[in-house]
């Protein structure tokens, strides 16, 4: 049932999906690969909003919602699989099936819960701190992407993050050294 | 019916509904005066991560729906007239009308664009430009808050926000005068 209103699409690396001022039309959940979220500035920077790697929904909400153009791109840093739902039949699936509804309250509830914390650590967290943060919240994720995608996501210059992990790991083996004498 | 299970409650200014590393039993629904929502980092400094006036919802979130103690406090900033509702009684409404589960889920979606727009102005806007945002996020509350907690939502110290709006009206004086002219 719900699979009929479901669209499957296969994206090459760096395929955008959702450009600034376009109507989001559609919510994507991510079935492999990794999708980014992201504004650009006044100043040409970019400002990394949500990863989305498998088994992730991401939109831009505010334009989801209200059916008018928002202000993000959406676009894959990997090749990946994703599907499609339209905006006009989740409404008319949350008519007909409560559950559906359900389970997208349940996931905008999720989502409002990681929002708010990466907004909170933001206010009121150390770069060192938001790179842990990181680490914990995209385990996967740590590994595979690219070192400035990662500093762009904790609002640290690549050359920042770099120097800071250098700093971490040699802080880690004078603890270790200590610990063996 | 939904009635029943809301419990009103009168507040002086000051008082704390919620603390750090308390779990936030129930969702608190303003009817009057005006709540704020805030972390104290490690140095002690208070983030102001929401206000919230008569007719907007406040909770921490996170909590709320894990039912494990959450990081933030929630406190009136001036005599207030609240509701709440508890999440066991909230899960038991969905249960029993569809049309309550909707009406969350739609209150948070609107929370989820509000908590993800001021992640990406905390990301990418200057201190001007956030100070008009909360102006028209706000516009009830501007006027009437103490300049230092519109200071702590915005990210700067009260000075910098002082010295910012005098060189604002300043600005606005000159281009009147050049309209004039």
């Amino acid at each position: 049932m719900v699979e009929t209103f479901l669209l499957q699409k296969s994206l090459p690396k760096k395929s955008i999906i959702l450009h600034e001022n376009q109507i989001s039309f559609n919510a994507t959940f991510v079935l492999s690969g990794c999708l980014k979220a992201y504004t650009i500035d006044n100043n040409g920077f970019e400002h990394i909003i949500q990863f989305a790697p498998s088994d992730w929904w991401v939109t831009d909400m505010y334009s989801f919602i209200t059916q008018k153009p928002g202000n993000i791109y959406i676009e894959s840093i990997e090749p990946s699989s994703i599907v499609q739902l339209s905006r006009a039949d989740q409404l008319r699936l949350f008519d007909k099936i409560p559950r559906f509804e359900r389970y997208f309250r349940i996931i905008t509830e999720n989502s409002l819960v990681a929002f708010r914390k990466r907004l909170m650590d933001n206010l009121s967290l150390s770069a060192a701190e938001r790179y842990e943060g990181f680490c914990s919240r995209y385990p996967t994720l740590i590994t595979k992407l690219p070192q400035k995608l990662v500093a762009s996501y904790i609002g640290v210059t690549p050359e920042f993050l770099s120097k800071m992990k250098a700093a971490e790991k040699k802080k880690r083996k004078t603890d270790d050294f200590l610990n063996l004498g």
